[in-house]
């Protein structure tokens, strides 16, 4: 076993595609009906999972071990590399799946379904397009014909890289406090940038032949803060009329970052306009007489489907430590059984607390999965939907959801491939197995595209408030009412009486959140905000893998228990009882600890904190 | 600020050393009274944190990113650790601490404060002479005279490295596995030992001349199982009669692990006999007539110190991660308050969530310090004092304590170093600041010298029924005596009404417990420990940071707000509050869980899992 072995759980994700969402219904709808029905999706997931397991995951070690280089100037990637990228965009995996105006296009909770698998396989790898596909977006959604003809085309094929530029050394979720300058020039609409960004992803590499950067930048005049930034498109080398490439922008790679993981991801700083020969075209229209600017808006359209994207990667490397260790626990002979000390060496998979961290890892990835993709689903309906009110509402569940998406998923990530190293013993400590190098991969994800905090910033002082808290309404009652139709399901009396206390105690938890609000004590939102999202995250997990496992309990009896597949429905009853047993109950210890109020944090003086 | 700048709070460690743990009482008992007293504590401490931060701290960097190398069947240290290796030794905080018996040697909770400044310093050079320590200690314990003269100088001194060797391929947590075989010779005492030993560390190195390897291993017709293991003294370099070294004694070092961290530290596999010529000493006598041998006996004496030493290194990284997070927050400019949307741009320590992430690590890292170093005081008292009665309460309150030290310190360091990690935001990813190394450098901790499941095992399994339950009693008598005592404080209603619910909390746990092993669910007691060793850490942990904060709350009256140390004392009372008001509700939530007992885990079938 080694970070090349492709694991990749496909029968939970064909439980969610073909048995527990509609997506029937959704390949009905209009700009999909034509072309897909849902007899196609395990011939696309199939596909992705062997492209996956064949040309992706076999790079993963290259990633880690090779990594990314910076010489003489230039990012160089492992040779690897070339092979995959390129089976990636002949599979129809890479950037041009974020052209959703194409003919054709897939639903967003196919893309990302393929996308989790990609990730799966070298988290690293995939931040060679992932960014690209923001950038296509936001182009597709805001450039004028003539740009996104300019550039568009090769993006979605993968020739050029795409970037978002946001972060400066003393800018990161303080966007507002960019220092990066936009000059106006003779021509219309092109502008002159000056100015240094540092952390971008995908930034430069020598996968693509040139770059489309996204760059948030003040025009002169403009507001301070974030609603006087302007957003250009800024090629690293110059695209000509006719499309060829021309003359370099002025556009310098200063560095790349040593990092803890995602060694095969270049991490790059750049330089725009040192020479003063950088030039970008700005997206939209220039900053109004006020001095207020369109950049920070038309980058923010995106960032929900990144946050969703994040979530994503977080469940891919938890689900893929889970499957490693699942694999090890299953032939590593150690020990004799705790009821039988005079009995045979058992392996592992045979052991009370081996099999807790399994299951920690089996049913907190499947909730999550859940979670992540009934989100993406809501976002599908959110754009598709032909029924105004199904529209409106999957839109405020996918709005609510987001943030829970992005944050429970990599902090859980932590935690469990923690668990995953642990099932290896100090094995899991050394390179020879994969699991640790998922460990240093995944922890950028609570920290980039809006830290955690951020998320639940987010979800406490936006989502929760929400076109005046009906969103939330909406989400409590989808919670309240599903607990409410199926707690006397026979079998699931202590499940339910555990959501049903965890569902009181998210109403105690809002209503303490709305007395903040109202009250003096408007800092203690910021101070429990995190535990608030995560009480949230469990709760909803909750509701989600058990209405998972009802529909699993139903397809039992249909197909009986001698089924090949009865072992996968019984494993996702089990999911779905230690979740809420076991995970759920941590609701009651939050809405206890925000009962309390404990102020400490804020009260303490800062010199008392040494 | 890089990995190399020390970090340490020498305030916290004085006050317990001064202040909170009589070291007055235990410097006057016989072993120390001819030699220190308490006012020599500051001046042994200050030289330790000089000898840290000047020599050894400056190394931690190499110890990263140069880390050790295998070239040409050698293993090769950075060439900056020659310089600290030396600095240690001439200080005295080497291997020679181990010897107990020399004359004006320290108490054992000052060897561990001092270990702890050094671990903090660089974890990964601490492994140079960690296990030296517990080889003399063996040796001094069960070896002839003749042997302890051979070996212990050299070794005392750092010029000789000694090693514990257990581990084999087939035989991590399952020592009894062990296939490393030794035959008599016609020496009397003498074996030739053949076998295969991994995960050795500081099994080979350039820092000393020879190796002295303590190695499990069966003589011909002992037991099968660790009852049949013999502990043998293994040279590297055979020792003539003089003391000089003689020929090369057939243990060739095979590979060194490549690591997750601790890239300074070799962790080695050794062969012993692989062409025949590898001899040892045995350690005491043979095999009696029933194949029963000494050697696990002996091993495992060293164990519960070694299992201590490892819950100080957890503390150490812990510690230095929230230092480091705490320095960076007080700098880092980014984001204006939530109470003051419009106000200037404020450093980060402002923000409530960071300061969340600041109290948890401060809180607990002070813990756990508060944990780690009262039994060490309780080891020291179980040796030293001089009252029958003392010393065995002493010898039971380190024995239950000693499973929640290793284990809960170490669970907790990934926590917290992750929440360091997320204080520096996207530099916390980068090798350009220390955190992310510390969160590397500690996953090991949760594994080796006994799994934190076998530390569960231990303390749920062993210390909960020695002495018949009377070692528990006592403990819980402890805790349940010190709240009764003190729940009437002024100030502290709450912090008593949440330590007291968690006390009920946990003997609702252990007449849970106890029903498991009487009734026919004995399978709940290992599915659960590890749950409850955390419950049962968080209760005690509590007790003793509550009692910090009455002693500091005394001071602060004694000394008044305006004295220079005011500020430190209010910090642990503010620590003393936020650990309680925010951590301890957590044993509830484990309660529950344990209440509900679930046992999908146990129940799920095999096929079930993926």
């Amino acid at each position: 076993m080694s970070g090349t072995t492709y694991v990749y759980n496909l029968r939970d994700l064909k439980f969610i595609l073909k048995e527990w969402l509609d997506m029937g219904k959704l390949l009905s709808l209009p700009p999909y009906a034509e072309y897909y029905d849902a007899d196609d999706i395990d011939f696309i997931v199939d596909n992705t999972f062997k492209v996956c397991r064949d040309k992706v995951a076999v790079v993963n070690d290259d990633a880690d071990k090779i990594g990314v280089k910076f010489e003489d100037g230039k990012v160089v990637s492992p040779e690897s590399f070339r092979d995959a990228f390129k089976a990636v965009n002949e599979a129809g995996l890479g950037a041009g799946n974020a052209d959703r105006e194409v003919e054709a296009h897939l639903p967003y909770t196919i893309v990302q379904s393929n996308y989790e698998m990609l990730c799966a396989a070298s988290l690293a790898f995939t931040g060679y397009w992932g960014l690209t596909t923001g950038a296509i977006s936001v182009i597709q959604n805001y450039a004028s014909e003539e740009l996104k003809e300019k550039f568009l085309p090769n993006m979605c094929a993968g020739e050029w890289g795409g970037t978002m530029n946001l972060t400066e050394s003393g800018a990161g979720s303080d966007v507002g406090a960019n220092v990066t300058k936009a000059f106006p020039t003779d021509e219309p609409g092109i502008y002159k940038i000056k100015g240094n960004k540092i952390f971008i992803t995908g930034g430069d590499h020598d996968l693509c032949s040139n770059f489309i950067h996204l760059v948030l930048a003040r025009i002169e005049g403009a507001l301070p803060g974030t609603a006087g930034l302007s957003l250009f498109i800024v090629p690293k080398i110059w695209v000509d009329d006719d499309g060829g490439l021309g003359e370099p922008n002025d556009v310098v790679t200063t560095g790349i970052e040593e990092k803890m993981g995602l060694h095969g991801q270049p991490t790059c700083s750049l330089s725009y306009g040192e020479n003063d020969g950088c030039r970008g075209y700005l997206i939209g229209a220039p900053p109004d007489e006020n001095g207020k600017a369109s950049g920070i808006r038309q980058m923010f359209l995106m960032m929900n489907e990144e946050r969703l994207m994040i979530g994503i990667q977080g469940l891919a490397v938890t689900g893929a430590a889970y499957l490693h260790s699942l694999a090890y626990a299953k032939e590593r002979v150690q020990g004799r059984k705790f009821t039988d000390p005079k009995g045979e060496r058992v392996r592992i998979i045979e052991h009370e607390d081996i099999r807790r961290m399994l299951m920690m890892q089996k049913s907190c990835s499947e909730a999550i999965r859940a979670l992540v993709l009934k989100s993406c689903y809501y976002y599908d309906l959110s754009h598709d939907s032909e029924d105004p009110e199904e529209k409106a509402f999957a839109e405020g569940m996918f709005q609510i959801s987001n943030p829970l998406c992005k944050a429970y998923s990599t902090d859980m990530a932590w935690l469990l491939i923690s668990d995953a190293i642990q099932v290896f013993g100090g094995y899991g400590f050394t390179a020879e197995y994969p699991v640790e190098q998922l460990a240093r991969d995944c922890k950028v994800l609570s920290i980039w595209e809006g830290t955690n905090y951020i998320q639940a910033q987010d979800l406490v002082g936006r989502k929760f408030t929400m076109q005046k808290g009906k969103v939330l309404t909406d989400w409590m009652e989808d919670i309240g009412g599903f607990i409410k139709s199926h707690k006397d399901k026979e079998g699931y009396g202590r499940e339910f009486e555990v959501l049903s206390g965890a569902f009181g105690d998210m109403n105690y938890i809002l209503e303490e959140v709305s007395a903040y609000g109202e009250g003096d004590r408007k800092e203690m939102t910021p101070l429990f905000a995190t535990r608030i999202l995560h009480a949230a995250a469990m709760l909803y997990c909750g509701r989600l893998i058990i209405d998972q496992a009802l529909l699993a309990g139903e397809k039992l009896i249909e197909l009986g228990e001698d089924h090949f597949d009865a072992a996968y429905y019984k494993g996702k009853i089990a999911s779905a009882r230690f979740y809420i047993l076991n995970i759920v109950p941590q609701v009651g210890a939050i809405r206890r600890v925000i009962g309390l109020g404990d102020a400490s944090a804020i009260d303490i003086a800062e010199e008392s904190f040494a």
